[in-house]
């Protein structure tokens, strides 16, 4: 009844909380630990503005899909109230099953996506909440009939990459990544139970396209957020094998090895669902801070990088790096004496960022012409700057070390 | 040389670095550690915006005591490179002294000031740089003989307070906050080496401190808050009481109990400084998160409150409060059978926040008159709306509990 | 059905247009004519940005009304969709009356107020539309029983304000006026019919008075501003006076003289309606055009003055000018032979501008607390900085002519 | 001495004017007279905010182009101040031979584009200023050997592209049309006395161009501004054919028929640019609003057309229009009874938009790569989305007339 129902944003001014239960939602631990979990993982050692979390991101989310359900609305589009809170509680919690740094440790906990384990949560709370998130697991998994309240939720249009982009690239100050979501929303429409966009907002899609784009090469793939993430990645693989160290928080020590564990059972007990509850980056720092004074030179020496901002040289190329060059940098390595011939193995990497940043062969947006025809978007604007993307990068201590 | 220059910052687009020593002291461990402090402490639990860090504070004060510099060299005032560096350091460092949650926590870890130890880390990084801060120093205690230097870093009108509040109040959204800090910049003058602000920006002088008095009322002061941060008062005053946890981190433990050491020496020694360094936002959640499963049924309780968002409640009156007010309510939380007599009479705070928003009695804001006159803006303008604060607040668990 | 229901707003993103009846009066003649008239006179003359027109305010107003009215709807407050129309027909038409130049002409073409001549046009309009329009003008002239919609229309807190706040301030790039429009507009609330703002949102309010105060100083009143209207109110005077000028505009003709023959009739023809609806900026900037070659060299002084942008000196004081000083300058001006001393006795003005910020005498804004007793906004704030403003000043040709 | 040196502008803050002669220049009547001409042409009749005069735009691209001096100066690039002077003056007068409407009745006055008008304003103001202006031509026509100055003023990555990118998405509310523009001011330099980017701003300059193009599709040529210029042009066609009415502007009746004369003198003499200097929006307004009442039913039916937003229907395609389909439009006019067959020859139009977003072919755009090396833009990025615009309109009266 006192209940919080509206929380301010800076980027939408008021986030309104239309149903009682995304109030409880959001008052629940599972949900309150998003505000433990960066955002943007490690770039914010680029764009110090960038310390967000999930926490802001999902009720972003939730406040554009709110949006873009009374637009819909006010174009005879029958949605029941029951649908519209569902539909806000699945977008909610599209991202709960994050873990620490979201995308960078991906799978390193837990060798499952991200939703698989968003929707283990969702299955919990639903427990917990005798049924009440049935309709809203339905349409998050995709199969409720109604199909375009999943494309609401997942979808090359969904309403987390509109709330993404936008507070992306306004936390971190890189204005190109703006985008016209108010004018995409109102231009969203229903047909045949499929989400559709009219045709005179082609170009906003186009430009949130091209934005989506820019912010990949600008933010996103930053060299230096790789670099980032490419140690904070070396040094978790090195904790979890080791995991012996009483300093590290019970969840983090629960989950070295777990990934043999799970293959065993091949599900998400409850048991590993509440130890990943658990699990933030407070943990990640805060073995960082307890290893920087670490015997192990190579894991001290990870962790000091981290913290103090010392990363790794990294280059990109379109095709991929010889094994001559990536040899003679481990050479380089050991012959400065800091690191064994094993240690220089883990600390010159090479790997490749893929990415496809339009689908046009399923799933496509879809434009509702004026002769109220549906085609696809991919009819109606080249698509060129949208190719896949496959970027080979080199990762190394830099040799004045 | 290929050094960074430039960073990224969504107030004021581009903050430039122009000085190298700038760059090293940035890259240096003491002030990459500010990117663990959080510029707002708790105020995120009311305002999720409002995760910024010490880190970007600091840069942005220093950004605009440049633009600060810049414009008053225009106006024929004569600023050497080497005062304009000096002046620059001072702001940059000003904060460096911070510890966990910023004002939170300030005098719990060491008895003395943050603005204290922000000296003792200049001076230690005095010593490792051969004397290049000296003049830096020497502005930031107000010795240097031309005061509008350390004006510019620490007064009613300086660089420190323009950026937080521009600062604090995009990140929290709340507009109202907004100042003119540019047209303020451009009107500062200096008249014998004194800082002073050109008649027509007055205006703009009193709306810069009606947006201090909002923010203060609506933002810092904000009820929810004030109960986090009683509650995380509460519980690092538990656990440096008790201590020996090994979980808690080196620095935390090393902390406990030193303010009793500390009085005997009566300074911070290197030895501190290095312990205090190594403290940041992290030591504190990571004990939340350890005690949060403690058999030390308050702690636990304490830990769980802040880390699921549970807060107390607080009620704020202009007089004090009775005794039988404060008494009654911890029989109310005996009688739960939750806690013993003691643990409720922790649990049950009553305190008084003081706060003089403008001091009309030294140091004033000087106002040069069109006739060339410096008078004090308490004779241009009407000062009853910054009369001092003495809010007596009540705070305690919620009934319900 | 084709009709344009979404208009682009650099404030609000997009203005939506809930009613049909709203398209048809945006497209009506009377309205689109509020595009040649500038929301803000002759301020563009300081700030360049302002320039934004009478139109597009309209449409912001009754933006804000809509969001509050939805607002309060959500708050179980019954507004049907009558009433809700009715209600956002007399914000988009509240300021319809004006006439060339905004409040800087107000009663020079005819001896009313612009409210009165909004009424006059809502009345033609309702004519035009066979009575769909009574319940408009009911709320609009305060007769409606349920007083809050008139109070959103028109009272110390009303839509108007707040979006003018809003525009004037977005537009002339003078920030500090920024005002918390939307935390307002949600904590708007209705008790026994009358419109309240909820006690958490006083802050809110206080500041949206301050900022007010703050425009009316560094904007409204703004020197410069100023001396513009006091030169475009002599120019109209005197091309009123004579109006013999084949070259003026026909509606300009035709209300050369009209005071007087208003006076005769006492009230707002159909002729002098339809002939006002006529005028807009443009008829007065033509003349002025065509007056800057004139002979008559008083008239062409003027007109250049405006054209380009050669304004008067203005001198503010709070006690009036003595004769002596104003007679001193008409002297000046007369011995450098341009002027007659007719001439100089029009050219050198005194003058007295008288606001008041707030009443607190009658219509008080009402904060319902939380207790559900509804008080006075002034039993809550001090409200000494919005004591009522009593200027006056000296307007005349600088020296140096 | 207390000349005005700042101006508040909602986009940069606050525009400073570095030199005194600038300051002159804008007090000039000439540059005056831009603040009466709407830098967006017609185009406020979709966008209401799009209001803003080239006096706004000259002034920001002169504050960008001061930054962008300021910038190359701390990278070694020598800058005399004299040189820089000339630059500001250049690129502050660039568009003062706009008349009015700025594009939409380019050539219609003076059969010359606007870039020569703005050539013979400036060598009217170095005489009258004893050639003080010299530089400031010499850079503008580009004949100044150091190139970098001509192409700050002009070019594919010019000053004033980037301040009408940032201003006119600012002003119409349509932020995809943001750009980076601090990002690439920073990243300019020079190289051999050519402009050049350096390499990391590449995605930058991308966004920049597709910006630009979103503009050009959503806004330049959107639907109904096009309407509106086709009216437009048809209108003025007609009043400067006929130009016998008493009550148009002096200088408007100079202009009809003078293209005529134009073609025998071959230059802009200086009568015709006194004229030129006294036209403006205001000219064409107020002939629109004394022909609403004409005789003459095709002028009248255009005039009421603009002033009261009831305009053509617009096609567009992408191959032309057969002349069948025009016929038949202009038969459905003439059969309607309300105009003949000569005046539904002249109003249904068909015509040709054509625009080369980017030219690849000569002086592009240079990249500064990290090795040292200057290579073509076009060799770093795909430019489909750049290619030539060829859009076929077709635009006549609606049939519901």
């Amino acid at each position: 009844m006192n209940k919080l129902k509206i929380i301010n944003d800076p980027i939408y001014g008021l986030i309104r909380i239309p149903f009682p239960i995304l109030y409880d939602l959001i008052q629940h631990p599972y949900f309150q630990r998003l505000r433990r979990i960066k955002q943007m993982g490690l770039s914010h050692l680029v764009y110090p503005g960038a310390v967000h979390s999930r926490f802001h991101h999902a009720l972003g989310a939730m406040h554009l899909c709110w949006s873009a359900l009374q637009s819909l609305r006010t174009k005879s589009i029958d949605i029941s109230d029951q649908e519209a809170e569902a539909c806000l509680i699945a977008i909610l919690l599209h991202d709960i099953g994050h873990g620490p740094f979201s995308h960078a440790l991906e799978r390193k906990f837990l060798p499952v996506s991200h939703e698989e384990i968003s929707l283990a949560f969702m299955e919990a709370l639903n427990m917990e909440m005798t049924g009440r998130l049935d309709l809203a697991i339905s349409m998050f998994i995709g199969e409720y009939e109604r199909g375009f309240f999943h494309q609401l939720i997942s979808s090359q249009l969904d309403m987390d990459r509109l709330d993404y982009l936008n507070r992306d690239s306004f936390y971190s100050g890189v204005v190109e990544g703006k985008i016209g979501y108010d004018r995409i929303i109102t231009m969203l429409s229903v047909v045949k139970d499929e989400l559709v966009v009219e045709e005179k907002a082609v170009f906003s899609v186009e430009k949130y396209l091209s934005s989506r784009h820019f912010m990949y090469w600008q933010v996103y793939l930053h060299r230096t957020s790789l670099a980032a993430e490419v140690i904070l990645l070396l040094f978790v693989e090195e904790i979890l094998a080791k995991a012996d160290n009483a300093l590290y928080s019970e969840p983090l020590r629960y989950f070295a090895g777990l990934s043999a564990k799970y293959a065993a059972e091949d599900h998400v007990s409850s048991e590993m669902l509440a130890q990943y509850a658990r699990l933030d980056d407070i943990d990640i720092i805060h073995s960082l801070k307890v290893e920087r004074e670490s015997d192990d030179k190579m894991v001290s020496y990870l962790a000091g990088s981290l913290l103090d901002r010392q990363l790794f040289e990294v280059i990109f190329k379109n095709s991929s790096f010889s094994s001559d060059f990536v040899m003679e940098r481990r050479q380089n390595i050991v012959s400065q004496g800091h690191f064994s011939e094993s240690e220089a193995q883990k600390l010159v990497r090479i790997g490749l960022e893929s990415k496809t940043f339009y689908n046009a062969k399923s799933s496509e947006i879809k434009i509702l012409c004026k002769n109220g025809e549906v085609k696809n978007l991919s009819s109606f604007i080249d698509l060129p700057r949208q190719k896949d993307l496959n970027l080979h990068y080199f990762c190394a201590p830099k040799l004045e070390l």
